[in-house]
C-alpha cells in the first residue's frame, strides 16, 4: 500500500484504495435533471455557441467527451474554443480519454479556462502540461469502469455532455455506424447522457427522422448541432491494431497462448479480451491456432474490439461480440452488420458497482505494462522520464473482473527495466494480476497456488518475479535509475470504486 | 375541468389536471440503489421464492410487472401466489397493464396481500373487483408514458421488478425474440429495470452466455429463475388484431384516412401511429392505398406494432418502426429480423418529461374510444356499466403528442351512445383530440379552424359534435340512461404529467 495524504487540495477528502473487492455492495446512482421535450419544439442550433447557451454553462461547470474518434476527434477543440469564446473560466473537462490531438486544451489551461481535468486516459501534450503541473487543481485518473461508476453516483456531475455523433437526425437520435465519420459502438457518452443535465448531439452527418439503427435515443438528447466536420476519419481509427512482428514479442504472444490453453479455462464458452497493442494482437492470433485446433467455441470476446478479433469471430472461434469501442474500420463494418456484435456501454463493461459488469464475466484477459513490480502491481500509468502516458483505461476494470489476468511484457526498453522492485505508479494492483508473461520465463502470482501448478504441470517455464526482475535490473545495469518525482501532487490516481490507489507527483 | 377533491384516502393529495401541457419544464429522475455484483458471483436461483426472499421484500413493498405476454402471461400469477405463500401483506401491485388471465389477483385482493394497483390498463375479474371497492386503495390509472414518468421520478417506487424473459442468460442478458414465448420487444420493464432496487428475470428460455440479441442487459438484473413457462404462447399475442369488415366500420375507417389525406401531413416523412381495434387497423389499411398512390414514404410508424403496420412497413410506406411491444407474431418477426424496426422503451415512447417522446414526432393517430363528449373529452377507462374497462395505455400519451389525434368511434353501441354531452371518466383531454370520425360525419374541434378549413376544402363531411350527440342521443332513445355511480372513490386516472384528471367511484 502507498503511503498516501488524508487530503489532496483541489481533490478533497482521500479514500485510500482498501482492496480490489473491498467496496461492493448496497451503491447509490444519482438523481438527474432533465428538461422536458415540449411537443413540436426544434432540438436543432445553429452553432456550438448556441448550444453551450442553450446549456446554461457556467463558470466552474463539468462538460463530458468521449473518445470513440480517437486521434481525430475534433469536437473537444471546437467545443472548447468557443467555451473559452464565451468568457467562461474554471470549467472542468471530464473526457473519457485525451490524445495528442487535444493539445489546444494547453492553452485553455494556460489561461484559466479549464481547471480541472478528469479522464481515465490521458497521452500527449496535455498529459504533459499535468505533469509540469501547469493545470490549477490535481487531474483525476479514473478507469472506464469507474468513470461510469463515478458518473452514475453522482460524483462527477456533469453539467453538459457534448457527443461527436457520427450520425444523428434532428430530434437527437444517434449512431456510429453510418457517415463519414463512423466510429461504431457509442459505449462511453451512453452513460453520460443518462447523467448529464445537458446533452448535445454533435454532428457531420444529419440524415432525416430516424437516423437507424439508434444507438443512443432522442429522450436523452437535448440539442443537436451541424457541423462542418466531427473530425479526421483517417485518424479517428488510430492506435496500434497490428500484432507484432518482431521475434520477441511473438514469442511472449506464443507464451502468453499457452498460458492460456494450460489453465483449464479454454473450454467451451471460453471467454477472452484484449487491448490493441501489438503483442496482445499476436496473443491473440496465437490463441486463434490453439482453438481452432482444439475446436472450443467461446462465448464472446469483448473490449474494444478490432479487426484480429471480429476475424476470429466470424471464424465461429466466438458466438458473439461485446463492444464499448471499435479500434478499427474492421469492427465498425461488422458491429454494423453482425447482430451478435453487441454494443455496451461504459457502466455495462466495466463498473464494479451496478449487477454485473461484462469483466465480471471474462475468462482471459491480456494487458500490456510499463512496469511490473515485486507484488504483482502494474503501471501502466507513468513513463519513466515520470510523464503520464496514459492510465488505466479499462486495464485495472478487467484485471480484477477476470478469471485469469496476463501481463505480457518484455523485461526492459531501452534503457529502463520493466520489471521492477516497486513500480512508480499503482494503476492495478497487483492481487488482481495472476500471470506476468516475458521473453525470460512466466511468473505466476503466489496467491494462485491452482494456477501455478497447472502451469507447470504443462512444461511452461516458471520462474519467480524476483528472478525476472534480477534479470531486468541486470539487462539494464548502468542506465540512469529513474528517480520518483518529489514535487506537488499534479494527478491522482482513483481505483474503479473511487478509492485513490496512488497519486503522480509533478516533474516541473 | 372535473370537481376533484383536495384529498383522497388511501392516495393521498391531489394534483389537479391543469392542461394537457402545464407541467413540462424541469423534472427530477429519482436516484436509485443498486446491490454491485461481486465477480464469480452466480445469479441463477432455483425457485421464485428464493428470488422473492434474496430480494428482501417485505409487507407494504411494491413489485412491478410488464404485459408483453398480455393474456397468455403467468408471471403474475406465479409471483403473487410465492409472495402470498411467504405471508407478505400490504403489496402493491405495479404493472403495465393487467388482463383477464390475472383473475388469480382477486383472491389477493380479497386476503389483504395486495391492498393497492397501478396500471396503465386493467381489464376483467381485478377491474370488477376494482369497480366494487374490493381493493383496500384507491387503484391508480396512469398512462403508459405517465407510468415511465412516475417510476423515473420516484413516485412509484419499485422494490422488485419481476421481468418475464422469453429468453435470458444465466447472467441476465435478456430478449424477448427467441423461446416458446418470443413477444418482440420490451419496452415496459426497460424503464423499471433502471429504478427498481432488485431486477428478477423469470424466464422458461435459459440460453447459454450471452443471451444475443440484448434487450435488457445484465447490468441491470440481480437474479434469474428459470420456470417451465412462463405464460400460454397461443394466447401471449392476443387482442383484436384484424381490421375490421363490417360496413360501418370500413366506412369510419376510409373517412379516417381521408382526414389524414387532407390534412396536410400526408407528405414526405409522414408519421403514424395506430391500435389493434379493427376500426383503427381498417384505417392503416385505407391509408396506406393512399400512400401508395401517392407515393409517400413515411418516416416511421409507431406503438403497439402489428402485422398490418409491418406489412406496411416491408412494402416500403416507411422507413422504420418504432416498437414498445408486439401485438402478433408477425410483428416478432419483422422486430427479429429488421434492422429499422427499432425497440424503445416506454419512457422513449411516451413519457412527457424526458428529452423529447417518440409521441412527439408523430404526425397523425387513430384512437379508438368508449365515449366522447361536447368538449371532446375521450373515456377510454368506465364502460357502460361503470365497471372499469381499460384505461389510457397510450391513449393519452399519443393524443397530447401528435399534430393530428383522431378518434374513430361509431354514435352509439347497443343501446348506449358513445357521442355523449358529458363522458363518464374523462381519460383524455379534448384539447389533445383533434377530429372525431363517425359514420354519420365527422366533427373538428373547434381549437383546429386551420384543420376545419382543410377538411372541409377536400369536400369531407364536416358535422358539429353536437349535431352528432344528438344522433346518438336519439338512436339510443328510451335506453336506461346511465348513472354515474357516488360510491367511495376506488381509481384515480392520473393524467401522464401525474395530475389527478378523474376520478372512479364504485359501483358495489
Amino acid at each position: 500500500m502507498r503511503a498516501l495524504p488524508d487530503h489532496i487540495d483541489g481533490y478533497g477528502p482521500v479514500r485510500p484504495f482498501a482492496g480490489a473487492f473491498a467496496n461492493l455492495g448496497s451503491a447509490t446512482r444519482a438523481g438527474t435533471r432533465v428538461q422536458s421535450a415540449r411537443p413540436g419544439a426544434d432540438k436543432v442550433l445553429p452553432s456550438l455557441r448556441a448550444a453551450i447557451e442553450a446549456c446554461g454553462l457556467r463558470d466552474g461547470a463539468t462538460v463530458s467527451f468521449h473518445h470513440h474518434l480517437r486521434n481525430g476527434d475534433d469536437v473537444v477543440r471546437a467545443v472548447m474554443a468557443e467555451i473559452a469564446g464565451l468568457g467562461l473560466r474554471d470549467i472542468r473537462v471530464a473526457a473519457s480519454s485525451l490524445f495528442p490531438v487535444h493539445a489546444p486544451l494547453v492553452e485553455h489551461i494556460r489561461s484559466g479556462v479549464v481547471t480541472g481535468i478528469v479522464t481515465a486516459y490521458m497521452s500527449g501534450p496535455v498529459a504533459e502540461a499535468v505533469a509540469r503541473g501547469e493545470l490549477a487543481t490535481p487531474a483525476v485518473l479514473q478507469t472506464h469502469g469507474g468513470r461510469a461508476r463515478a458518473i452514475e453516483a453522482g460524483e462527477v456531475h456533469v453539467d453538459a455532455a457534448f457527443v461527436a455523433a457520427p450520425t444523428a437526425d434532428a430530434y437527437g437520435n444517434i449512431n456510429g455506424v453510418h457517415g463519414r465519420s463512423a466510429c461504431g459502438t457509442l459505449g462511453y457518452p451512453m452513460t453520460d447522457v443518462r447523467y448529464a443535465d445537458r446533452v448535445v448531439a454533435v454532428t457531420d452527418n444529419l440524415v432525416p427522422y430516424p437516423a437507424c439503427p439508434i444507438d443512443i435515443g432522442q429522450d436523452e438528447v437535448d440539442f443537436v448541432v451541424p457541423v462542418a466536420s466531427i473530425g479526421d476519419p483517417s485518424l479517428i481509427v488510430s492506435g496500434t491494431t497490428r500484432a507484432t512482428t518482431k521475434p520477441e514479442g511473438l514469442a511472449i504472444a506464443a507464451q502468453a497462448a499457452q498460458v492460456i490453453a494450460a489453465s483449464g479455462l479454454l473450454r467451451e464458452d471460453f471467454s477472452f479480451q484484449t487491448g490493441a497493442g501489438g503483442i496482445s494482437l499476436a496473443t491473440a492470433s496465437a490463441l486463434r491456432e490453439i482453438m481452432a485446433a482444439r475446436g472450443v467455441v467461446g462465448s464472446f470476446a469483448a473490449g474494444g474490439i478490432t479487426g484480429t478479433i471480429v476475424e476470429m469471430f466470424r471464424a465461429g472461434l466466438f458466438r458473439s461480440l461485446f463492444n464499448v469501442q471499435c479500434f478499427d474500420l474492421e469492427a465498425v463494418a461488422s458491429y454494423r452488420d453482425d447482430p451478435a456484435h453487441q454494443a455496451m456501454s461504459a457502466s455495462m463493461y466495466a463498473n464494479p458497482h451496478n449487477r454485473g459488469a461484462v469483466v465480471n464475466r471474462l475468462d482471459a484477459m491480456i494487458l500490456g505494462a510499463a512496469e511490473v513490480d515485486l507484488g504483482f502491481d502494474v503501471n501502466v500509468t507513468l513513463g519513466a522520464d515520470g510523464v503520464i502516458l496514459g492510465g488505466s483505461g479499462g486495464h485495472a476494470d478487467t484485471a480484477a473482473g477476470a478469471k485469469l489476468a496476463i501481463v505480457t511484457t518484455q523485461l526492459s526498453a531501452r534503457t529502463h527495466p520493466k520489471i521492477v522492485e516497486r513500480v512508480a505508479s499503482v494503476t492495478t494492483p497487483g492481487e488482481t494480476v495472476d500471470v506476468v508473461v516475458t521473453e525470460a520465463g512466466i511468473a505466476v502470482n503466489p496467491r494462485r497456488a491452482d494456477l501455478r501448478d497447472r502451469l507447470a504441470e504443462a512444461g511452461l517455464n516458471l520462474v519467480p518475479i524476483e528472478e525476472l526482475q534480477a534479470k531486468a535490473r541486470r539487462l539494464t545495469e548502468g542506465a540512469p535509475v529513474a528517480e520518483r518525482a518529489e514535487g506537488r501532487i499534479v494527478a491522482v490516481s482513483e481505483y474503479r470504486d473511487g478509492t485513490v490507489i496512488d497519486v503522480v507527483r509533478g516533474v516541473g
